[in-house]
């Protein structure tokens, strides 16, 4: 890790000492994906299937996953696994559940009945990565509030094994959720068959999920396109910033910051403390600990970026923290409660010694998917909301608009609408007849 | 109006029916844009200033509005306009602080409490256009919700008159929303300006509000931008798709059909029918009103492309508006209320006779702004939530790792991500030590 002093930097060097890598090779990457857009366009399954056998080295015939899979895979995973995603499933459901946003209806004026409904998105479609290792959280983190939401046709799509399959926990946890049509499509192909639609992948509304930078770069394109899909965020790399106090536990510490550099060579990893002996313990911890890591060679080039930057108070190091607005903030102190009212910006925040962003990741009830790159500032994560739409209704009696119609013929007369005006005012001139 | 019989469409000419008009003119609008953008990121308030010379036709010392120019502009609306100004803000309050996003928590595990915070978007920008007409409305559409949100700092651009003055009414309704802080700056200029940041406008999280193609293609691209910012929801042309039984009044219906029509010759009028004489009625009315609007030429320009489309049922009419997914849908029906549960996408429903759309363009309490091209299959109008991000929070005790732990020791190991599993080993180990 870089160390850094806060109070020794300038303006110019904290800018930097916060400043996320820019996202290299967009370039290149957006006309590859670009190209796989219009391939997918214009050619459908035919397509996708020629990118799955150029990208994941496979020939399907079919990509959809059948009932017969989906069985299979149950009965490959061990009992502990199955019970661990059931009992994930079920907190992240508690959590969810309990957020739902409810329709609502009041009386704004006599005879004037406004009132929000809610609908779930039609057609969703979520991507579960399975690159460098199948993701069957992710899976539950999109599954579960889609289903809550309600949503109709629920699409998911995960890359196909070297052998044809489909990672069986990720079909379990799919199933778990209620999702029965599973296709064995990844990359940029299968977020331009769930956009634009193929004759076996149906089109969706809005897609979700993770993914690799040709996956993030095709989200970004066909949230752009005329006829495209909406799309739940905008992605870059994961990201965790530690607050630590001279209290914090070195070890604990080190597997929580070693945790997010095992995500990715390009994950972000920031360590903020006011105690230089905790800091160089964490460094020692980390150092120990990384050798016995099997992903420790993205991990160490995760590493070589990150900063382990001593503050000169914790109060100081909540205000860095809200202008870098992390995905993941872990509060290593010993009244972290206490300091949760000065956190503006973060995706998720993880109180204490004994909540590792681990926790988040899987099971204790929220969601994993949250804004990246400081996205912070002006979205929150995944949640049931995010698949459904909230509709606005007026329901008015000839009272109602007696009582609130002057009100709109001013505005109007004012704004130079003369025909707005003039819809008020026929019914205005029918009530008072 | 194009007159059409649905089930005498085939397909393709039904999907024909239903189109909206591409978006002209993107790239010379797109370059255009562009252009001013990189001029405000490069020379800041010069720039902003040298457009609005350009494009307004005045030379501002001054941008920002001084407290005199506030004081002097509630002096110059009438008594009416204010009270009606102050009338609409406190029904659009009710109904919207009604609606607010709560806060919640709860114990998902014996000691893991999982809950979910909100913030204010710190720094939002609002953007209210003025230029066939000035729209104190949209002033209060936008303020409204950013108050009831608690948003820290709120910057307001509204383009200067020709005398260099800005509208009065915006002004007033500015205050009534509590802000302070705006600016007489328009087009992509003040889009830029407020992501950007300049020496007098402050740099935003999240830009909000309507605007011509300029405005709309400019708060495109500084979403796109590193280091731009966020904005509300993708803007098209106004829409309004009437569903009207042989009950209907066709002067109330050519009224709100004229009602859309006047708000720019792009507007998007659709009118769906099981009656023919009702839209015959429709039709003739349609040619008396006009003639008596000033805005005639707009509305006649917005109704070439309009469509009445005779169909076969109601029911089948609910099914094509679910398709078209119309910004504003009025069911002009005898029982409007139990044809709501059909209403699967639209982004606001106005029910009945006395329910024409201007009422929640101005002061039913609804937002106005509102979901166009389609995007309310996926997305809602404004709310207070639009102006808020919400955090999720996790505090775990030392009996809540030890619940939850195993079930995140089985995740991440079937996902193969050590360190993530080390990091709930350690605690798990500490707690039974
Ligand atoms: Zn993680
Ligand atoms: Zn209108």
């Amino acid at each position: 890790m870089i160390r850094m002093d806060w109070n020794a930097l300038d303006p110019g060097e904290r800018e930097q000492a916060l400043r996320r890598p820019v996202q290299l090779a967009q370039a290149t990457t957006a006309a590859a994906v670009s190209a796989i857009l219009d391939e997918v366009q214009r050619d459908g399954d035919d397509a996708v299937r020629a990118c799955t056998r150029r990208f994941d080295g496979i020939a399907l015939e079919s990509m959809q996953v059948t009932d017969e899979e989906f069985a299979v895979a149950g009965s490959e995973l061990t009992p502990a696994l199955r019970a661990a995603i059931d009992e994930a499933a079920q907190r992240i459901a508690r959590f969810h559940e309990a957020g739902m946003t409810s329709a609502y209806a009041l009386e704004t004026a006599p005879g004037v009945r406004c009132e929000r409904i809610l609908r779930a998105i039609q057609r969703v479609g979520l991507y579960v990565p399975a690159g460098s290792a199948p993701l069957p959280s992710t899976a539950l983190m999109l599954g579960v509030p889609a289903r809550l939401a309600g949503c109709a046709e629920v699409v998911l799509c995960t890359p196909p094994r070297r052998d044809g399959s489909a990672d069986p926990a990720v079909l379990y946890a799919a199933r778990r959720c209620g999702i029965t049509r599973v296709y064995k499509a990844g990359g940029a192909q299968a977020i331009a068959a769930m956009a634009f639609g193929t004759d076996s992948i149906p089109r969706c509304d809005k897609l979700f999920g993770p993914g690799n930078a040709y996956v993030t770069e095709a989200k970004r394109q066909v949230a752009l396109a005329d006829d495209g899909a909406a799309i739940d965020m905008p992605a870059g790399p994961s990201e965790v910033l530690v607050i630590a106090d001279s209290g914090a536990n070195p070890a604990f510490v080190a597997a929580d910051l070693l945790s997010q550099a095992e995500h990715g060579p390009d994950s972000q990893v920031i360590l903020l403390s006011d105690d230089d002996v905790l800091i160089d313990a964490v460094s020692a911890e980390i150092d120990t600990q990384l050798d016995a890591l099997p992903r420790a060679d993205v991990a160490r080039q995760a590493l070589t970026g990150s900063r382990a930057i001593r503050v000169g108070s914790i109060a100081q190091a909540l205000d860095i923290s809200n202008r870098y607005a992390p995905e993941h903030l872990i509060l290593a102190l010993r009244d972290a409660r206490s300091w949760l009212p000065r956190v503006q910006a973060a995706g998720s925040v993880f109180l204490g010694d004994w909540a590792p962003e681990a926790l988040g990741d899987y099971c204790s009830g929220t969601n994993h998917v949250l804004p990246t790159s400081g996205a912070a500032r002006f979205i929150g994560g995944l949640t049931v909301a995010s698949f459904q739409v909230a509709i606005t209704v007026q329901e008015v009696e000839p009272r109602g608009i007696a009582a609130i119609g002057p009100c709109a013929v001013e505005l109007a007369s004012a704004e130079g609408l003369h025909a707005h005006r003039q819809a008020v005012v026929l019914r205005l001139q029918a009530v008072a007849a």
